[in-house]
């Protein structure tokens, strides 16, 4: 076994701390990559702390991975020592079943293994993010990364970029359509860049009229502050497709009157509470409400090339691993622009 | 003025009785024809309650019109006296939003005026529905009903038919796809009948196992009691589209479980309450619940033809009009299959 070392959690109240555990042998099909820069997504708070229930301890939170190959198996072809690669929320699937066969892994039928708070897909061995120094992957799962790129703001493309990358290829949006991105966080500034790149108008809607400098930089057209009654009455009506990042609790009916005939909601985030839908909400006017979650390998790799040919990356803040659990906290204030990676050449 | 007669409400609680009222003249683009077959819709019932909030009295409600024209304005070319016509559930709207435009009046921008409990499109004449004898409606908004079907059954596709039909239609449900239609009712039994005359193998999805025979006769391929857990587990991911005609509260993320991956639930009911959406039911599998309102006029006459050439009606119990108080009780428990039809020669 491969003795490796990170940070984790021993249960819901526990802070994160050093831990050290073992990666299995690099096998025929497996790629061993130094990790150098992990991002920390919203949803590693929410797991380490049980908020969605069903947390598996001790946990190695981490599913944005980005590191320098060390070693491959026999009969890995794709990747060689010295490649950058990444590795983001899934580490195997079933592989047979009619999603996986389409590159919808994440949407595997018979349960994606996760990289982290799950099990590989003999069902038993847990499985440990990339808050950690080293990893070893199937080499189906894990992404070529180009050199081009800032390899620290490349991380948070591996959750961040393709849950917003995903849904907007899904439902083609781009030249000619309005499109609106709930929440100004680690998705929703990929969701603005991913929607200028993509040609769409975008428009930033916020609670907190403070962010629209920052909205502008980031590229999007248009920012309206949903507390103010007129800003909010002059778009409705106006949008064709909605990106709703937002896992806070919120009116979902005041965001579907702010869509045209024909438009879509489509929700990444995911709020604690059932979102409280009126039927007429959707009725008038033929709209949809719908879900996304991450994206499949081939998706995600065609993301990240995507990238690399349009300068795109994420927003980040670098912190040392051991200012995590201060990284926690300001991340759920909401005090992030936009995303924090950690540099585990610090561990 | 034409004089006319019909049943109507005088406020929310009062039963329908006669009430004598009028009509206006026959304008250059009108046509105005006697009603000989008037279909009960359960929104009927709602708005004479005043269950929506905002009606207006006296309401004489009804929007499942058919009758034979007795004369039409100098302009009109499209009917002659002596010709079957329709009218559904709008009798104008503005012509000249994009929504008009493009054939869907229904969701007309500045809004259509319905056939009853509503406005002409001068915001303050109310417009007297089809449990009457006579009635006058542009020329644009009357529709052409072949002589080959039996023109009772005919009336309910004016709203049953058109509102499973066109959602049906947008989502190209057909040959390969698994419907699942929600409700055996008077929307729910049309949309097993479109469903399977589109190609789709048809499910019936009720509360009540007493409705199989039916649903077996009406052409479904299967069916399936929501309250058994052995028998929803047997379809869980399993459906491309749900239509979900249900007015009643009813739980939404037992029905998303059992779309398969990108899967659609399209709402053409609407329950008192908001739905509770967990957005994992829709971000898991990437699905969408989706609503739909009625037809728009050109799809109303596409569903008409299509009917004529397919022998669809609906399945009808005929009523006298002094009975109709009656039926709306029978409606409420119900018990009609599946579509009460008044005969106006009856008033």
């Amino acid at each position: 076994m491969i003795q490796a070392k990170g940070y984790a959690v021993q249960n819901a109240t526990s802070a994160l701390a050093p831990w050290n555990f073992e990666r299995r042998e690099v096998g025929p099909h497996d790629v061993h990559f130094d990790i150098q820069y992990c991002g920390i997504c919203h949803s590693d708070l929410h797991q380490a702390r049980d908020e969605w229930g069903g947390s598996i301890y001790p946990m190695v939170p981490g599913h944005e991975l980005v590191g320098k190959v060390i070693k491959v198996g026999a009969h890995v072809k794709k990747f060689k020592a010295g490649d950058l690669v990444g590795v983001g929320c899934l580490v195997d699937s079933c592989r047979t079943c009619e999603n996986c066969k389409e590159g919808l892994e994440q949407y595997c039928l018979n349960g994606m293994s996760p990289t982290y708070n799950g099990y590989e897909q003999d069902h038993k061995t847990p499985t440990y993010g990339g808050y950690s120094n080293t990893i070893v992957v199937h080499e189906d799962f894990v992404l070529s990364v180009s050199e081009k790129l800032s390899l620290a703001a490349v991380a948070p493309l591996l959750c961040a970029g393709i849950t917003t990358y995903s849904p907007l290829r899904h439902w083609k949006v781009g030249k000619g359509h309005k499109l609106a991105v709930v929440g100004l966080g680690g998705l929703g500034h990929m969701a603005v860049k991913f929607g200028v790149a993509f040609g769409a108008e975008v428009t930033v809607l916020s609670t907190s009229a403070s962010k629209e400098a920052d909205a502008r930089k980031l590229g999007a057209h248009k920012f309206v502050v949903t507390s103010d009654e007129a800003q909010v009455k002059s778009v409705r009506g106006y949008f064709d497709f909605i990106l709703d990042t937002v896992s806070a609790a919120h009116d979902f009916n005041l965001y579907l009157s702010l869509l045209r005939t024909n438009g879509t909601h489509i929700c990444v985030g995911v709020p604690p509470d059932p979102a409280a839908v009126h039927a007429f909400s959707l009725i008038a006017g033929r709209k949809t409400l719908a879900g996304s979650m991450i994206g499949g390998l081939p998706e995600t790799q065609e993301m990240l090339d995507f990238c690399a040919k349009h300068n795109i990356v994420s927003d980040i803040e670098i912190i040392d691993i051991k200012d995590i659990n201060k990284a926690y906290e300001r991340m759920v204030k909401g005090d992030v622009r936009y995303r924090f990676v950690i540099d585990m050449a610090t561990l």
